[in-house]
């Protein structure tokens, strides 16, 4: 039976659809330790800002698990430690701290409560609620974002910002599903997103799918897709909002809002507002991932340069606020100027992090 | 020993470097045909636009030898049916055409002074003398452009414009060859130039055997790198380029001369003026290639995307006058308006097709 979500808890362990295989093969890796979990993030076994974040508090709730049932205190630490991994995965995302941070405040109340048991338990049912949540906010997102989807778009997406980069339904692309699922004819522009070819490798996979007609191109094509009037408007995730609107997101995000921009064409940013970081003054202040350059010299590994070829490889870049059209949150559209938006759709939200007390 | 071209012209036929082994392997491919040649061309064992024109020029001397020494009407006809085959190779490169017929027009008066011995003779003086006509431009326009390069310069390049693009010392990557050796620091961002690669595959194997400093990144990293302050000038070659100063080149350039205006950087186009086509209006009458869609879902023959993934693989964009700084020929550096500058390189040059006479 095919998986109804990306990632879930189980007894035993996380369990998440390996997006390293896919689209040739779809297959599930159980990741049974804390550690196992981080790994999997770190390795892009599972990505996307939303999907991330609820792995991570997922690989919280077994991390509990294997702690000795020790003194409150001695849990805590060892907790805390656990809570240390995982936040070492990946700096970009904001979704990672704010759901490690969500699920440790409940971990720290359940604690004194009712003891590393009650702590245990705490942290498994915020790990389902939050991947509940999410499915809902990406929902919400789609239902705001689909009335900026004209009948007949053509859309040019980045990365992927479907299901498999969230719980489910996905962001960007759930802007996508749920103007295809109200009935609106929209096609999709799939940039391939060298070098982890998220958009080749899952994005055409889910819109197959689902249905959608949809194109696969090189990233370098948008220009000349855009200077030819084949595209009606740009939709993108992100990997983290400042309350400027400032949008670190997956590396090309930059070059196509400059050249949506001169060509007058209106670039939409989708996220829950989890991906809101109101503690950073601006987008300047978002700490961009390097990651490995054998992503870029090394495709599957085959060598696609010369041994020994020097590579840069930032995973991601930083959109300043005015090249974004609005920005699709679970709690509306939010347009510039974004401070304020921005402030309330989080407060709506019950404030960073979420107490779902 | 090492081949000091990119292509040369022998007894047994047409050799080359295979581009499509490089960077891990240098070997020679051997073309005894016309066909063969057009099939190297067609498959990408060659490319870059003025290796594609002496390349097709040795075509024809090739095909000169296969025909059966006739009438000289006779003969013509079969020669006729050569170049035809050779033109339908690739549609966008003008360089192609240019040397067709420039070849065509020696073959004519040599045929007619003194039958199909002396026709064949002509065509391989004539692709022997494009040839090394090549090399001299390609200098040329290296020490026009190096002027415009400033010490300490940080250069993002697209595709492969060095000497694997012409016959041997390269255009835009001539430049920087040109700058480096005049004894400027100047270091290289190369785009790697999906969907063939050929900044990663090219570029780089070419800039690590003269020694400049560079580093491979993806397309969609351009724009970052503009962003944070770490380009100053972007080079680029040409397919083709209109009277009007409208340049088709590798698809992705125009995102570059997009992105170079919104920052303020200077966008430099190098070719030589056999690149320059006063017979179109401007760049929208150029034909652009739509290549094998493969190319994009694939790589070495592995499945990138899900099988039956649609895809688009237009290979080349067209980038208009407005956003080029400057186009340096081999007849000197031409700058707006474009019309008055182009024309007359082209005419200094001897007016298109140049006759060797």
């Amino acid at each position: 039976m095919e998986p109804r979500r990306t990632v879930w808890l189980e007894d035993d362990g996380v369990h998440l659809i390996d997006q390293r295989r896919l689209p040739l093969e779809l297959e599930i890796l159980v990741c049974p330790t804390a550690e196992a979990v981080a790994r999997a993030i770190e390795g892009l076994a599972v990505r996307g800002a939303p999907a991330i974040g609820v792995t991570a508090a997922c690989g919280l709730a077994v991390g509990a698990r294997e702690l000795p049932a020790a003194d409150p205190e001695t849990f805590w630490a060892g907790l805390e430690q656990v809570a240390a991994r995982l936040r070492r995965t990946r700096p970009t995302a904001v979704n990672l701290f704010w759901a490690i941070e969500r699920a440790m405040a409940r971990a720290r109340q359940a604690l004194e409560g009712g003891g590393p048991e009650a702590a245990r338990a705490a942290l498994a049912a915020e790990a389902r609620a939050m991947a509940d949540e999410d499915v809902a906010a990406n929902r919400a997102i789609g239902r705001h974002g689909a009335e900026l989807v004209p009948d007949g778009a053509r859309v040019l997406t980045i990365c992927n910002t479907g299901a498999l980069a969230t719980v489910d339904y996905g962001t960007a692309l759930g802007v996508v599903r749920a103007a295809h699922e109200a009935g609106k004819a929209v096609s999709v522009w799939v940039a391939e997103t060298r070098p982890v070819l998220q958009g080749a490798r899952l994005t055409t996979w889910e819109l197959a799918r689902l249905g959608i007609p949809h194109t696969l191109v090189v990233d370098g094509a948008a220009g000349h897709l855009m200077r030819t009037g084949r595209v009606d408007l740009v939709l993108s995730g992100a990997d983290r909002i400042a309350g400027t609107g400032d949008v670190a997101n997956k590396i090309g995000t930059y070059s196509l809002a400059v050249l949506a921009r001169a060509h007058g064409l209106p670039f939409y940013v989708a996220a829950p507002v989890s991906t809101v970081d109101l503690g950073i003054p601006d987008g300047e202040a978002i700490e961009i991932e390097e990651r490995d350059p054998a992503e870029v010299t090394h495709l599957a590994g085959r060598a696609l340069a010369a041994p020994g070829t020097p590579a840069a490889n930032p995973a991601f870049d930083v959109t300043p606020h005015e090249l974004v059209t609005a920005i699709i949150t679970d709690r509306g559209v939010v347009r510039p100027p974004y401070g304020p938006g921005l402030r309330r759709a989080v407060e709506t939200a019950g404030g960073p992090p979420r107490r779902s007390a």
